[in-house]
């Protein structure tokens, strides 16, 4: 019998560390138990199936089943993981479609288990008409909701409550995005904030920021959301209040979370427990500017984590170098890219920070079409360390937050930053980049 | 008398210096000497002028000899220094309006003197109809040009012959561009040329490659090029075969220059005469990756260089850390970025240098309008130590070239880009960002 690696959960991390492993490896056998009927696709896409914007579903997967089958990796949808024997090495699986269950063994395990939506504590929620979007089911759920849908409210302002709330504007609903925070994307600073809060209304958002949820009313069926500040009717509600790690199988076998209450692992995705390797949204990260663990569940990282646990696991040197918590999304016509901490998350975590935030433009000031660009920079005072950033963009050169990106995986600093040999050309930036027009200021 | 600074060419190094020196030391006397009837302005905007897509010279000026005024800054147009005494520091000036020359002093000179292009040497250059594009006057000149053209040639395919190729399309001329050299952009590698060469001929440009120019035809007025492949006849030819730095001044002084043939200066734009700089075209740049100096005749690079001289001279502590080499320019539908060393120019530095260039896109597979994206990486075999690299993209993303350039500057290798947390998500980036995939690949 050969070496057998079995993965629980094949969206992303899973997916990705099934793949690799059997590529770095062809002679390990290799098992994907996923709960949900879909394995490796891009949650990211689902605003834009939502939208109308992507036609299907079936567009973000990444790999078939068949292509995995084809390249020796055994899927199995519709599997859920209820037990593991770390000292046995056995697993015990439930097939959801048979409704029997199994043993299985394995020599290397990857939890790649992922997150789950945290459901707010407001009476109501179970009703219908109540969603939340990670997975393609919720996606179907959502897809067919928006039929006959008029009036929607989304529960948070972040990543996911405001790609929704595009994508319900597309849909020609009437939305309103209710923040408790004072601003949406609440984990950034104001000033960003501020931004998005007049994209949003110029594309008939209703925007309610600092207000308290108290309950979704409705006899069965949601139909209006009651607030500290009035009640919105609904046709349906969507929760974007944030996620947790699915660390309930991980605990109950005995592998070790970290203080994010994700998984802990070292560089090698590596659990505290034997041949038990974890991957994905249930992994925590480490954080290379706060230099201590740190939860980022995003498909990019989830990606590397997985991919980065497959080659060790095929006896290859690999490691994931951890994060600095880069991310860059799509409000309407704005492109918004962070990296690093706000200056609020910097303060916080007890920085003697200062921030700058500069307008400049994506273009030279002459080029026809060039559109405002505004850049943030958080920097340590004295030391003038870079300790996080954020570019916003009404066409393009959002990704020049990459270049910061890079500074911070390193240590660099504001003068580092000033030294840059940055890409200059009238049509993609003024002759002062605006990061170096940001680091000016920061000096 | 207060302190005297004198800068010598007033277009984008000399008026940052200018600029910045006043700003710093408000007691300073700054005065500008500049030759022609310009100054402060954006000469890589030129070929927008040309297009039409600017509709006036005068958009280029970055700041008016009024605004230098209310600053405090003296600016003189058509203004030739054309004498300097280092000893007495006494300068000769002739004011070409007014016919008249005269003795002005420093304690503080800034060479900005710029560059001119190269006229290649080939019979028949000195006609009417052939034209260079490096000042205002030229853009003048070639705008009354345009008017009743019906047939170009350009000499030469780098950036301003690329460049103004697509500006005379847009303006409905029939273009050649000749190139001695077997592809477009000859510095840099053969697939970026390639896809250059696709997207002008798509756009209508013949693209002579490999083709030696042996004459311009005419009787006083351009009438053919007579090629090594063939006649083209042409009713204006552009020159754009380089350019050289004007160093006749600073030679005529006893400024030292450098192995590249433009100004030898230090960290602080220092020259080897005591109280004099240089800054802009005419001056070195550091080359961080070949650690010697460099000629990179860019706008934003004088623009720095400017800015640290003024600084300098005003007693602050600045610097100029060097250059890279990242440029980035527009071809019709392609945005190309470079940074670095093309693998063709590392393994003439003598590196033990291999590339490799990948096709990726500009999101992810799934997301709606998503567009080829080119990177080629160039490395150093064995340390992996990153020597340069590019990026071709056809819709948005070329920045991320900016990632790169901050790798390069402090040597970093293909595993600090891969251990880079780059911005996903699916409008902007495929999950694997392309330079991560060319960086898997190049390891």
């Amino acid at each position: 019998m050969g070496e057998r690696l079995v993965v629980v959960g094949g969206v992303a991390g899973g997916a990705s560390a099934a793949a690799k492993a059997k590529r770095e490896n062809p002679d390990l056998e290799v098992v994907v138990y996923e709960r949900s009927g879909w394995v490796s696709y891009g949650a990211c896409g689902l605003p834009y199936v939502l939208s109308g914007e992507i036609p299907r579903l079936e567009k973000l997967v990444a790999r078939t089943p068949e292509e995995f089958r084809k390249q020796g990796v055994e899927i199995h949808a519709h599997h859920e993981v209820v037990d593991v024997d770390p000292e046995l090495r056995t697993l015990t699986v439930f097939d959801h479609k048979e409704g029997r269950t199994f043993q299985d063994r394995y020599d290397h395990l990857v939890l790649a288990t992922g997150a789950r939506p945290l459901i707010p504590p407001i009476p109501g929620t179970e009703q219908r008409g109540v969603y939340t979007l990670r997975s393609m089911e919720d996606g179907e759920a959502l897809l067919r909701a928006l039929e006959g849908a008029k009036r929607a409210a989304i529960l948070g302002a972040g990543y996911i409550g405001l790609e929704v709330a595009e994508a319900f504007r597309k849909r020609g609903l009437e939305v309103t995005l209710l923040e408790l925070k004072d601003r949406p994307l609440p984990h950034w600073d104001g000033e960003v904030g501020s931004l998005l809060k007049e994209e949003l209304e110029r594309h008939g958002v209703e925007v309610w920021t600092g207000v308290r949820v108290k309950a979704l009313r409705g006899q069965g069926r949601v139909e209006a959301v009651e607030t500290s500040e009035g009640v919105v009717p609904v046709d349906l509600v969507l929760l974007a209040t944030g996620i947790k790690p699915n660390t309930l199988l991980a605990q109950a076998m005995g592998v070790a979370l970290g203080p994010t209450g994700a998984i802990a692992t070292d560089e090698g995705m590596r659990t505290n427990l034997e041949g038990v390797y974890a991957a994905g949204d249930v992994a925590e990260s480490f954080h290379r500017v706060l230099k201590r663990p740190y939860w980022l569940p995003l498909g990019d990282v989830a990606n590397k984590q997985g991919r980065t646990a497959g080659s060790v696991i095929a006896g290859k040197e690999a490691r994931f170098a951890g994060v600095v918590g880069t991310a860059i999304f799509k409000a309407f016509g704005l492109a918004v890219a962070t990296t690093g901490l706000s200056l609020e998350a910097a303060l916080e975590e007890g920085f003697q920070a200062r921030k700058v935030f500069i307008q400049s433009r994506d273009g030279a000031h002459y080029y026809p079409g060039s559109q405002p660009l505004w850049v943030e920079l958080v920097h340590e005072e004295g030391t003038g360390r870079l300790l996080g950033g954020a570019v916003v963009a009404r066409g393009h050169g959002a990704l020049r937050i990459d270049a910061l990106a890079a500074l911070l995986h390193r240590g660099g600093t504001v003068e580092d930053l000033l030294a840059l040999d940055l890409a200059y050309a009238p049509p993609y930036s003024p002759v002062w980049d605006p990061l170096l027009i940001a680091a000016q200021q920061a000096r």
